[in-house]
Formats: structure tokens, C-alpha cells, sequence
């Protein structure tokens, strides 16, 4: 079969490779519908992950089930199915301990594109099916739909992890499409000031869209005085970090209250320390606390967040800025991805 | 001055009283915008707390500060605020176990009405000012900001005790004007699918306009039977209580999912036990757990649920119904709510 | 093979049966040691969970895999195992909900001696074995494993479902095997005072050995007397029950105090309602949580609390009072089990 | 009225003071037990809080009432009282979000030694009676008493912050007193392996008595390696920091679990950062929580944590290994705090 890899660090192209095999707990899907994501760009072009060699990218994206092993219950070839960036081996002991996203050892439920080929071939394999597939629900559109593997429960994650609660006040810090989800999901979660980081103006269009009450542009002064300003002097309650680098910490410690969380979902790709102010962080005593996870995959979660969408509380057709037809189109939508032009949030691969 | 009274069970009217004396900790504030509660039926109707003589009733309301004590900082004669139905002593041992509502004992820091003089008086007293009132926000309206001191934190504390996570399917029992606070919590807590039960036309739309995805109506059958129907037989994952009677957490049970919880609001008048069927709660063993509990109160509650309003992330205007002008229409204003017409859900009085 | 079963309804004794089948993902053990649990004398005298014909009793135990499926990494013939009453399907949605215990199903993630053949068996059937088993510490008493499959995890969920906090008075109802763990896992979460209600001479002595400070016997008066005299009309902060009825939930409420928690453990095996009082629930709105559930069991679970006795924590050797020798002894542990003598805790039989 | 006080950087002395005055919240105490903190010893010898004159030290006592304010109802002139060193302004925003060790801005519940005289004087002044002192209980040693306001609460917050569940394995770095109390608590939490990190003699033998397991000197190797080594290489569940600097959550995050927590409750004297290693804080997603604060004072607290001492469930009287006799010796203790002979752990001055 196709597939479009990784052929090692900075270069990428076609490769022909043999079908995947189904396992007793598996399934093989083809695709429906793909997504590229900022992180193939780090994987590709940054090497962030190490080298890997024709390793077939890609860990978004909603298919069609072509086969399933001997145990799978719940799915059959036919059905068309969400399927997770992440997905756990769910009877590990680290899922046993609510952190299925590290199965097996840290981010070891990130298999597509990581450990395995991903989802950008003609086939790709899911482990664990009945674990880690949802159904994709009636009537939903596949570009939506393609939402849901990472940049939905990604950017909900920072919602979660900053522990968001009525009438906060929250700083989201880097808007692309995850700190777009942030600011959507920090909304979902009751905060009353949304104060988004951002300077691109659909970005900024859309994060007004999605809940933001703010927007803090860096170009118009500092944004720890102007998070300071908005807050008279008090600091935010909460903050999520979809953006920035290893500094940014030193910012967020900056802005944020005494009794305040931060929120990461920033895949951190250089830098060997992330830096806390000592004094602002209370000389070790403030109670600001600082949580950063990756998001939680399998198979429930994309059904309550599919859900969402569903009911309509939740519109990520806003995101896709572009889609383009047909399988070999993957190549020309991970370009767009890694040359980010000014009017692209996502884009996706229709097949 | 003058009041509007509890004068004995079942009897109310106008008495005149000796102005409230403050304390070096209180302020003394007069009305601006009131409003009567279901509770007042109760208290003077059904004697739900017991007899009460010549009480002043009310603890709905927003003001203006005439007078602070010496050791009150942060307001001063003039200043417009908010008042919250429950007013906590914040440095007693419940309140520093994270339960100020039950400051003194259970129930303790309801005060406004049950221990003491309520709103509906030319002066009315505040305990503890800096830690009791709120700045009125700049251009908020009066009489949605009354739904502040009670219709907002208890509904919104439904959907707090029932812990609701991105996605669940809530009902929420009951929607009255505490009932629809509960389901635009639910929704501001991240909900998909949220079945508001209830039956009235106004309320009802108010309901779909708040966030209810499906309305359950008992005269189509059972509520139970629907909310299984529509859950697939799963069941859901959360539960508002705000309306019925003890023998609705027997309802509540069985339509929710093991796992679940419920969150009642709802001050139970009557009945010996509340009922809890042992088969659908596991045999003691589903981790359906059931709290239920009074909004908590004081200053910050009120300043982050008006800064939701102030950011129009929740619009309190669609509860009001009925509007008037003057403080001696408080008696006409609470006989509404005593006799509840089919187009009432929840009246102010703007003086 | 041989095994002792539950033949209909009252009636049980030995049957020969199929050896069970090893699935890809199970293993197939014999049993080393074995112990009766109330819960069996439930099932068979009391129907308490229907009637069944044939079924294999017993959830109680370590053993030794003789065989494991083609999928299993973790372990191999030869290990020595510790086996949990509860054996979940960890891919479960509900698992992933966090409530694995209830996997496909309210209580569904307990499986022996209820859906399927049990551990008094020659050989017994454990599903998902590397998501179910833990490796018996090398030194560890058989006797003393054999309380983690049930006693010690199910008595520890009652600390950790009412949420102990360091100095709290704790209640713990009912000082069987079970309740006598709640005592240990109350004093192993920082309980300051705990009050153990019982009145039998050996649990009232390994009560206090495990951690009670205080010992109600309902024979001195009422227990909600005792405890309200002993916290000062207070009231307890949080409630353990491992004992009585549903109508132990009346006494366990009208002696806790707003914002306590109730923690059940207990199998109510009959009785229509839990009964909750009205009033002494705060009408409510008293922030008395009431939470009951199944012990979590799987791998990682038994591995944590067989760290405790291994490092010399928890001492699980006090509970069994009476040892047996040899596989054809489970009927006599049954019986006493049944028959409940004075001096009995817990009986177990080495294989 | 005579006190202990900083003159200034590097310098203490007796000085002659104002006997403080009582507010209608407040109470004047004499002291009865006083105990040096190496806090003392940071901000005097190392300026760590900045230059303060004729501050009284101190904030560690046991005192006698000898007047209270007029509004001030649950204590009375001859009343033997536990002081926390953390005295909350309960009624503040911050008190009412849950953090009243922050009311005021952060650190500002520290009051004692800070911001106003501390304990060591002939009289000492403590804000809000009712809120911030503890009756002691009858027949408590003074000396045990005295850990009470900083050691134990400090100590057992780290075990807290972190969060400890049944049966982790925790490591505690730094085992003077406050880090003793840290083992204390932690196994008080239910911990099952403690890695207690020191190597004086006398603290490492206190370690053991308070619950540790295993002992890491960093004599013997990388206390990181030494973690891994015991763990399978799977790092720690759990941390607490009680002593080092801030490179020391380098270390701490290397030897923590994907999915682990830190509870820092060290006072990070110097440094401009707080470094956290990218890599191993999983770029970004490895879900290890990193939180730190200042212990929670006030009446409840103090309650509940002498209730533990008073019965029997935590020994304090192992930490004071020097007490002195007479007010005037306090400042022989502090030297001995400033010196810290090898004998050392902590001094009291009963008077």
C-alpha cells in the first residue's frame, strides 16, 4: 500500500509499504478524512522526536473500518469511526491509574506517527478497537469530525488540567487551532474573562468567536503588565499554555494569582529547562501550580466529545480554513502546515 | 422604618421596626432592587423553618450603602452592591473546612429571613461587609443582578455538586427559576446533552435558551422511562435536582448511570425520608453518589458569577419576568410568586 | 475438575466440571490459598443476588498460573499470584470513565462467583491477566495475601470514599473483617479520632489494634447519642459503613456533620430504601455526601496494597482467626463463615 | 515589654517595645513555649525577606491569653492556646477561594516575624482570636504542643500538595523537622515506601521512627539513580521537597513518575529559577504536577492536628531534641537553630 512518511529527519515522500496486520484486538481502517498537525512539522523538520525512517506520518483523521480481529465486539468493517491521536493500552497499570495517555511509560499512548505508522496511508491499524474508536455519529461532517483526534481534547485538556471554574479569569496563551480549543474549551468550563494571546487576525477573529472577551497582542506592550493591567495587579486565576516555548513559564508564573493553576498542552520542542521564577513563584510557597499533560485518547473521550459537536455546543468548522480532495493532496495540506500562510488555521484532506 | 413581614405562619404584612443597628464589622445598606423566592412561600405559607414573628422576609435584593462600621475597608456610605442570600461568618471552623453556608451549624450562614431581619425593610443589615458584598459592576442592570444573591449561585451550584465534565448528558429535574440557573450551569460546565424536565411554555423555551438539548415532559410518560430511551438505557451521567419532592431522588437513581452523581438544590418541605432504592443504588455499591447542598455565598461568589454577566457570558434578563416599580409593590410582588401564574417565572421589584 | 459450588438457593457442595479455557488474554491458576467471604453466604442462603446452578463459589484468594493466553507479557506458568474479587474489563467505557468496577454494567467488573465460576475450584479463570493479577511479593504470608483480594481493598475504599482528611473523627460502622480494614484504612489516611462501632470482644480487640480510639457498643446506648456526646453535639466529619442495613443510613446522617461524607462499603442485601432523613440532611441542602461503591480491584491495586504489607504498614494477619489445610476444607470455612462462631474474624484455607 | 528582635540584616537583639494592643478581633498572649525556626535563621542571617528593624522574631508557640476584643466570643484571659504561624484574614477574597495562607495577596497570612512582631516577646498579638487560635488540649506537653504551629502543618501539607494515595512510594527530600513531619504525614496518607533523602545520623534515625523505609544519602550516590534503582526504574509516585535549593526539582522530576505530583513546602531562599528539565518533564505532557505552598494556619487546622497528637496517632515530642528554660533564653536557641550541632533538630524554650 501507499503512505506518506517520514523518510528521515527533514525529508519526507511516498513510500510503499505492506498493509498492516489485524490483530485479535485490532482494526484496520482506510481513511475518510486527514489532518497534518504542527507536530509531523516538528517531527519532520525538527527531528523533535529523534529520527525515524519511513515511518508513514499522520495522527488525525476519521475512517472506514476494513477489518477487525476476533475479539473486537463493538465494530465492523463498514463502519466509519473517529479515531484518537492517542490510543492507550487500557489495561496497563498506568491507565489503572488514570493516566492512560502514558501506557506503557511517559507518552507511550502515542503511537501514530511515533511508535507506529500513522493514519496518512491507504490503510492504517488502531489498537485495541473496541477501546479506542468511537462511531462516528450520523450526519457529522468528516472536516469536523477530523477535530476531534487532537485539537478538541488537546486544547480541552488545557481547560481541564488548569482546572477552570466559574467566573475565572484565564489567560490562553498562543491561539493556532489548539490554544483555539483552549479558548473554547476554557468557555465550556464557565470562565468569565477569556484573555487570548495572539496576534494573527483570523486567529484572533476566531478565538473572539470561540469565547475570548480579549485579546492580548504582544506587539502592543509586554503581555505579563498587560494580563497585570486587565487584572489590577491581581493576576489571572488560570492559565493555558498552547504556545511559546520554555520561557513562557516564566511569563505565566508572572501573570497568574497566588492559588492559580497553569494548564500546558504546549508540545515543548527545544530548550533544556523551563524556567519558574523563584520569587514570583513564592519562594516555592504560592500555591501556583503548574500541571502539563498530553490529552487524554480512547474511545469515550471521542464520544463525549463528538457529542459536543453533535449537540451543537461545540463548532470546529471554524478551524478547517482548508480542505482539499483526494489522498495524494496529503503531501500539499502538510506543506501548508509546515509554510503556515497568514489565512490558515487547519487544514483537510477529504478522501 | 418599615418592612414588609413575616408576621406569623401563613400571615404577612407591613410592620414598622427600629432601623437595624451596624456593627464595627457590618454595613447597613437600603434596597434598590428586590426580589421574593419560593423560600418566602414556604417560610410564611407552609412554616417550612418554623413560626417567625414580625420577620422581615427577603434575601433577594440589591442596595446601596448608608452605613459601615469602623472596621469595614473596602465600601463606603454610597457605594451600590450586590447581596448575596447567604452571608457567612468566614473565620468560623465551617467556613475554614470549605463550608461557610453552614457557618454556627448546619444551614448557619443563611441569616437574611430565617435568623434575622430580611431585604424587604427601608434598611436592611449586613454582617461581615468586606466579606459579604459586592461591587455592582458599572451598567449592570438592576434587576438582572438580583438574580445574583440566589436564582444564579444555587443553580449554578447544582451543576457544581453534580461535577460535570465536557460531554456528560445532565437532567436537570425541575425548572423554575433556580431549575434554568441549573441548566445554564450545565452548560457552562461543558455539557452535551442536558434534559431539563419540566412542562410550562415560558419555562420551558427559557430552558432550550439557557442550553436544554431535550425537554422531558412527565405528562408523556415517565421520566424515567424517557431519559433511559434516550440514553440508550445507559442512563445518565449527571443530575440536577431543583424541584419535586424527596421521592424524586428514587426517579433520579434510576435513570442515572453507575458512576454518576447528583447534585440536589432543592429545599425538600415535607416528607420524613428522602428515598434512595437500594437495587438501582447498587446494593450500596454503584458510586452513585448523592450530595446536595446550599449555594455558597459572600463577596467572591458574587464577584465572579456578575463578572459572567458583565461578560455576557450568561444573561440573567430572561428569568424576569414581571417588573416593578416601588418598594411598598414588594406585597404584590411576593403574592405572584405565592400564586404562581402560567407566565411567571420570577418577578423584581426596582425601587 | 473438582469444585465447591452454590447448586440452587440454599444448597451448595462439590461438583465436577470442565477444566475453564485460557482465552488469548487470560490465564488459568490453581489455587494456593483461599478464603469464604460473607458475600458467599449472601449468594447462597439469601439469593442475594438470584439464584444460580452449579456456579463456583469464591473471590477470595492467591494462586498459580498454570496456564496463560498468546497475548499475556506479564506473567507465565509457575508465577505465584495474587487474584482481586473485582476483575474489570479495562477497556470498558466505563472504565475509562474511571469506575472500572462497573465495567459493561453496574457492578459488572465482578465477575467470580457471579457471572462465572469462582476460585474454589481445582482451577480457576482469570480474564485480562496482565491487566488483573499482581506477582505475590517473594516472602509474603499466603494468609495474609489472601486478605487483598477483597477485605483490605474493599475496607480502604471506605477511607478513600468518604474522603479522610489528617485529624479527622471518623465513625466506622460494623467491625467484621471488612470494617476492620475501614478502621485501618481511616488510621491510614490520618483520621485523629476513630470511633469503631461493634460489640464482639475479638473485633473490638483488633479494632483498637488497627487504629479505633474509641469503641460504641449499641448495647450502651444509642449510637447516634454516643457519637454526638463524644464530638460535642458536633457531629462526625466523616462515616465509614461496613455493617447494618438501610437503615443504618439514618443513624449515619443524623450523627455527621454538614459537609461530611458518608463512605459505604457495605452489600445491602435487602429492604426496599436507603433511608435518609429529611431534616438531618439539611432539608437538602446540607452538604452530607453520600457515596457507596465496589472495591476497585485489578493489578495495580493489588500491587499497591501488597506494598503496604509488605512494607510493614498494614499488618492483614490479625483478621485471620482460623486456618485450614487442604482444598477439601473450603466447605468447613464456608460453614464457619455461615455459622459465625464468637472468636471468628476470618477463615482461611492453604492449599 | 521585652523582645527578641532582628535590629536588622545579620543582627538580633533585646529590645524594649510597646506592649501590643488589642483590637476588638484580637487577643494579647503571653508565651508559654517558644520555638526558633530556621525561617528565623533566613531572615536575619540571610536578609531572605528583605531588611526589617527591631522586628520581634518568632512564630512558633504556645501562649497564655491575657486580654481579648470586644467582638472576640470563644476565648477569655487565662485561656493556654495553640498560636499557628499562619494567621489568616479569613474574610478576604483569597480566604474565600480556598487559600487563606494568600489573604491579602500572596504569602500575606504570615504575618508573625513578617509583617508584624512576632512571638518572641513578653506579649505577642494574634488577629482574629476566634479564627487563628486553638484551645490546648488538657495535659498536652508544651514542648509537643509547639510543633503544632509550623512543623506538623508544614510538614503534613507537603504530603498534601502531593497528593498521596494508598500505597505509592514516596520520596522526601530533606529530613529536618519539617521534612520529618513530611515522612510523618506521608505515611499518615497511607504511603507504603518511604525514600527519606538526608544523612544526619539523628534525622535519619528520627525518619525511620516516623515511618520511612528506605533511606538516600546522597553520599552513597545520585540520589536520582539511587530512586530509579529502587523503583525499577520507574521513578517515584510521589515527592515531597522539604530541603535543597532550586536545582533540586531537576532532580526531583527525573526521579518522578509520568502521571507523579511534587509538593514542595521548602523556602527557596535563593536562585533565579526554578529549573524543571524539558525532556523529562515530557516536553511539556508528561503529567508530572509540580505545586508548592505555604502551610494553611488558623483555628481548624491547629484543632485537627492536635487532635492527632492527643491521641497518639503523631509523636512530636522525637523533634525537640534541646529545651531550654526561661524567656531569656531564646536566644541561645536561636543560635543553636543558626549553628545546627549535629545533635540538633529542634530546640524549645519552655518559660
Amino acid at each position: 500500500m501507499k503512505g506518506y512518511a517520514m523518510l528521515g529527519i527533514g525529508k519526507t515522500g511516498w513510500i510503499e509499504k505492506e498493509q498492516p496486520e489485524c490483530g485479535p484486538l485490532d482494526a484496520i481502517c482506510k481513511p475518510l478524512a486527514l489532518a497534518p498537525c504542527t507536530s509531523d512539522v516538528h517531527t519532520v523538520w525538527e527531528g523533535a522526536i529523534g529520527d525515524r525512517h519511513n515511518l508513514i506520518l499522520g495522527h488525525e483523521g476519521v475512517g472506514q473500518v476494513v477489518d477487525v480481529g476476533a475479539l473486537v465486539k463493538d465494530f465492523k468493517p463498514g463502519d466509519k469511526v473517529i479515531i484518537p491521536a492517542i490510543t492507550p493500552d487500557w489495561n496497563s497499570v498506568e491507565a489503572q491509574a488514570g493516566y492512560s495517555m502514558h501506557s506503557g511509560g511517559m507518552l507511550g499512548g502515542w503511537k501514530f506517527s511515533n511508535f507506529k505508522d500513522g493514519v496518512f496511508g491507504e490503510f492504517f491499524h488502531v489498537n485495541d478497537a473496541d477501546g479506542n474508536m468511537a462511531l462516528l455519529p450520523d450526519g457529522m461532517d468528516l472536516a469536523a469530525a477530523c477535530m476531534l483526534s487532537d485539537m478538541v481534547p488537546t486544547g480541552f485538556h488545557g481547560a481541564e488540567l488548569a482546572d477552570i471554574q466559574f467566573g475565572d479569569k484565564v489567560v490562553v496563551i498562543g491561539i493556532g487551532p489548539v490554544g483555539l480549543m483552549g479558548v473554547a474549551g476554557a468557555a465550556l468550563r464557565g470562565a468569565a474573562e477569556i484573555y487570548a494571546v495572539g496576534s494573527r487576525p483570523n486567529c484572533v477573529k476566531a478565538a473572539k468567536e470561540y469565547g475570548a472577551t480579549h485579546i492580548i497582542n504582544y506587539k502592543e506592550g509586554g503581555i505579563v503588565e498587560q494580563v497585570l493591567a486587565l487584572t489590577k495587579g491581581k493576576g489571572a486565576d488560570r492559565i493555558i499554555i498552547a504556545g511559546g516555548d520554555v520561557d513562557t513559564f516564566d511569563q505565566a508564573i508572572r501573570m497568574l494569582k497566588a492559588g492559580g493553576r497553569i494548564g500546558n498542552i504546549n508540545y515543548l520542542g527545544g530548550g533544556d529547562f523551563i524556567k519558574i521564577p523563584r520569587a514570583e513563584w513564592g519562594v516555592g510557597m504560592g500555591h501556583k501550580t503548574i500541571s502539563g499533560g498530553l490529552m487524554p485518547g480512547g474511545r469515550l473521550r471521542m464520544e463525549k466529545l463528538a457529542s459536543l459537536i453533535h449537540n451543537k455546543k461545540l463548532d470546529t468548522s471554524k478551524l478547517v480554513t482548508h480542505k482539499f480532495n483526494g489522498f495524494d493532496k496529503i503531501e500539499e495540506a502538510l506543506m501548508l502546515m509546515k509554510n503556515k500562510p497568514a489565512d490558515l488555521i487547519k487544514p483537510v484532506v477529504l478522501i
